[in-house]
């Protein structure tokens, strides 16, 4: 028996037993997230996370989570919540820091700090239908990262590399993914 | 002076006046939002949203609003918030959702109800860096609507494409965007 040993509050000994167990049965691997949207008036609607599955079963362990989302008075909305776009910069947001810290802990760097801004830049003239030349999602998003611990800045630079290179969020959006929307009868 | 016109709770006279300004001057288009994040502890971060760009201005109506992220136990987290791949999701339902109403608004079709499910497969293999042929974001996504409004079926067909066109995040998602980050000294 080995004592857990855990760097940044993150269980390395975890980390290491679930690589090594994923590599000898990559089924383990396979996750599905899910959520279910209710619209509920205008630009207000309500997303709501609750039961996902992987590492072959599923967990049904959490209570459903709400968000809502709406849209500001400009884009006719109520600021009933926060809006979608603003939604997917949390996401991002949560995804690299996340990242960043699993990969600094297994490499036993000690973070002191990890703080990061997100700007993403939207034309509506897409979401309107006035332009079919604009795109209608981000044309660009700029993040950046402040990083505080005791290590050369080469290794900083190198933290944040490995949170793009293994970051799903941020992957899905470079990278892409493919959605297929049905219409239920 | 012409009466405020509203379907679905969506202001039709705001929605075609804010049509009609950008047509005349496409600078108004243009939108820039932000998201902050901060690293608490393991896997739990908070997203923090507050003020936006757009209409030519900075909007600074709004108080800051946070989002707990975390991992299950199973990724080595606490459930101290939902994670980041399901906040996209999120992202993706409240967007289709907006966009889908805000279309149907504009053709006059009633709506009764909107329900949508999203359904995200990730093999996260990408994400621990295991092997480099398994994508670190999600491999695909599935989506189903059920649409309740006395049209007839190829119209609320007609309404899902549309989403799929005009939808921010959907198309940040399908046609990606680019994501420059750095590292502040």
């Amino acid at each position: 028996m080995t004592e857990e040993h855990f760097l940044n509050g993150v269980s390395v000994t975890q980390l290491l037993n679930t690589i090594d167990r994923i590599r000898n049965s990559p089924e383990i691997a396979k996750f599905k997230f899910r959520v279910t949207n209710r619209w509920l008036d205008g630009t207000h609607c309500q997303g709501t996370v609750q039961h996902f599955y992987g590492a072959l079963e599923e967990d049904t362990q959490r209570a459903p989570k709400t968000y809502d989302m709406d849209e500001p008075p400009v884009l006719m909305g109520k600021n009933q919540g926060q809006n979608p776009v603003e939604f997917l910069l949390v996401a991002l947001s949560g995804c690299l820091t996340t990242t960043l810290v699993a990969y600094a802990s297994a490499k036993g760097i000690h973070l002191k700090d990890v703080q990061s801004w997100y700007e993403g830049e939207v034309d509506i003239r897409g979401f309107l239908g006035i332009s079919h030349e604009v795109k209608a999602g981000y044309q660009k998003i700029r993040v950046g990262f402040r990083i505080d611990a005791d290590i050369p800045e080469a290794e900083k630079e190198e933290l944040v590399r490995l949170a793009q290179r293994h970051s799903p969020v941020f992957n899905t959006i470079v990278q892409s993914a493919p959605i297929t929307v049905h219409l239920e009868k």
